[in-house]
């Protein structure tokens, strides 16, 4: 038997022969009326009219409901750089969820470079045939260059979901844990592991949600003001963060902690979590392997979340991204705001809020309330 | 009543609000099981097989089946240059086309730069997201040097469809108006009225199928050695033709003449239309408002063509490029050959073949056996 054909009987790449995607005419191409109508004479109308009047743009052409799904295939899920056609059958995936649960039409664009100035050029370029550009599985720290360029250069919503998505979700659930267990979330210390485009996004959410003893540590233990081996991305983070001046390990920072969040793909000792204040909350957050398995989590934490579907509390950005492009192509917003990002976090909390439970402080990443709820709370911020 | 009020009412606005396309998922994504194998973690292995042996990236994305319809919006059918947003319903109704008659999946891209350099930079950027390019509505001179160098540079097919679609369709025309009219295409004296892109594209293409007296004439009249005001595209092209050396306006070219070609958009005068040879073949494609409108050449011409769906022997790029990126991406070809444009034109001219009439030399535009015909050609000349 060969390789091919056990992958032609193992279900998986059976359902991913000839990708998952497809592009659908919405109007009809049948008879010479339709043509003269949807193409040649008629469509030249349409196009004057919005080359005279570009506010018609967006309710003539379908750019008002498409987002680009953007990488170069240098972050993909748990597997790294795998380059940009690798990438490919996860951005199919995001498409297709962006549609499933946003109504979005979203278009997979894998870039065959990872220079910096190249994507900013390229997507800069290509900004007019989308309403949005939902960057994706782009490393660290070029991510946050990458996005602020486009931010500022482009004038449709830029979003690294990497970043913005896991952290208004990691949001939502910490307000649930939080409101589970009658605790202030501002006054809790909460430590993230991980300084990464996930770790640093998380760190600003929180604090912006008004979370003010926040304790980041990178591999190499605690950032504080007086390391002197941060990029300036991490060096920012220091002097943002940790108030409390910790030094030392991830077990020292975590030591009377509240809450973890791990977001870095490493692993933290049983100990460490020992040595959390009572009760604590954890979100082990890393794809396949949790940085704190969930049983050894439980011995300690009085709500435990993971990244995994086959774990109760599962953090995953689908809650948020279809929800948040939604809004601001409703809204036509011109950026992603921070009030913005906090609204999808409220929304998604509120979803579940009802119904709160150890087990259940976020709603299953299937529930078909999500998406509308988020939509409308991103666009009421937009507005 | 306002602007909006009679745009909304008319029926050609109706059709185009919200746009013609939609992306839409081929898998399912209703439940977790679902999830789990288009998405994570199901997704996962296929990335990393792909990774692993990149042959494996047609088979298993959508990538083989998507072409990219790029413009920098400067050439837009009769229009000119309106930019890429007033290209956008255009490059809609193209893809829509090209799903409808080819099965083609195609996604507009309408590029915020002329630059020849940018637009090639950002093609080559984004090119592992599709199988092929159709270069669209690309202003001449600037088209020919976009094409070859992304040619050159991408191993995918680039297709200027303003170029190649048109010399495609004209020389099935031809191929047709000569059998029909019992004449060797190869002796016929040949006129093209246009230098731009479809006149240099018509050239090439009637030169490769053996026609060996070609003179073409711009806005300045000939095209012969002796000019002395020539791009370099068209100092090539006065090389390559007019071997009896004519020089004058295009009344003297069309003297005695048995064939002209018009893709000028300019007028030709009825009395230079008269001094043709008996019997002439008239193509008059300029849109909307053909070189020598159609009642004026019939009174000459024993075969007239016009690029209006509202005439007879509608000379329209829809019965070639369907069929072209269909049979490349079959073929999985690297690019598109002379040899595959040369099959394609004789297959369209082939499905035509069997019932010509003066008033049908090629067939419909709507005619569904078109397509799968030239897909089989261009398939079979790539092999």
């Amino acid at each position: 038997m060969t390789a091919t054909s056990i992958r032609t009987e193992d279900p998986v790449f059976a359902l991913h022969e000839g990708g998952k995607l497809e592009v659908a005419a919405t109007a009809p191409l049948a008879t010479p009326a339709d043509l003269a109508k949807a193409y040649t004479p008629g469509v030249a109308e349409v196009s004057r009219a919005i080359a005279d009047d570009p506010s018609l743009y967006r309710r003539y052409t379908w750019v008002g409901n498409v987002v680009a799904v953007v990488t170069d295939g240098t972050a993909v899920l748990g597997l790294g750089d795998i380059g940009p056609r690798g990438a490919m059958p996860v951005m199919e995936g995001k498409a297709a969820l962006f549609k499933q649960f946003g109504g979005v039409d979203a278009v997979p664009v894998c870039l065959d470079t990872t220079d910096p100035d190249e994507i900013v050029a390229a997507v800069r370029a290509m900004a007019p045939s989308f309403g949005g550009i939902n960057l994706e599985d782009i490393s660290a720290p070029r991510c946050f260059d990458i996005e602020r360029r486009l931010d500022d250069l482009l004038d449709i919503p830029v979003f690294h979901d990497d970043q913005h998505g896991t952290a208004i979700v990691v949001l939502a659930a910490l307000r649930n844990a939080t409101r589970l267990l009658a605790r202030d979330m501002s006054g809790q210390r909460v430590v993230i592991s991980g300084a990464g485009a996930a770790g640093v996004a998380v760190t600003r959410m929180l604090a912006s949600a008004g979370v003010a003893d926040i304790v980041v540590c990178d591999s190499r233990g605690v950032l504080h003001r007086g390391r002197t081996d941060l990029t300036p991305v991490k060096a920012e983070l220091a002097a943002e963060t940790n108030p409390r001046g910790v030094t030392g390990s991830i077990a020292d920072a975590l030591r009377g902690a509240d809450v973890l969040v791990g977001v870095s793909g490493g692993r933290i000792e049983e100990t460490a979590v020992a040595g959390m204040a009572t009760d604590p909350i954890v979100f082990a957050l890393a794809n396949p392997t949790p940085e704190v398995h969930p049983d050894v989590a439980h011995r300690y934490a009085a709500v435990v979340a993971t990244g995994r579907s086959d774990f109760p509390n599962q953090i995953n950005n689908v809650l948020a991204f279809p929800g948040v492009f939604r809004g601001a192509l409703d809204a036509e917003a011109g950026r992603i705001t921070d009030a913005m990002k906090l609204a999808a976090a409220e929304a998604i909390a509120a979803v579940a809020a009802d119904d709160l439970r150890p087990d259940r402080i976020v709603p299953s990443a299937l529930d078909p309330r999500v998406a509308p709820a988020v939509a409308r709370a991103v666009a009421s911020a937009a507005g």
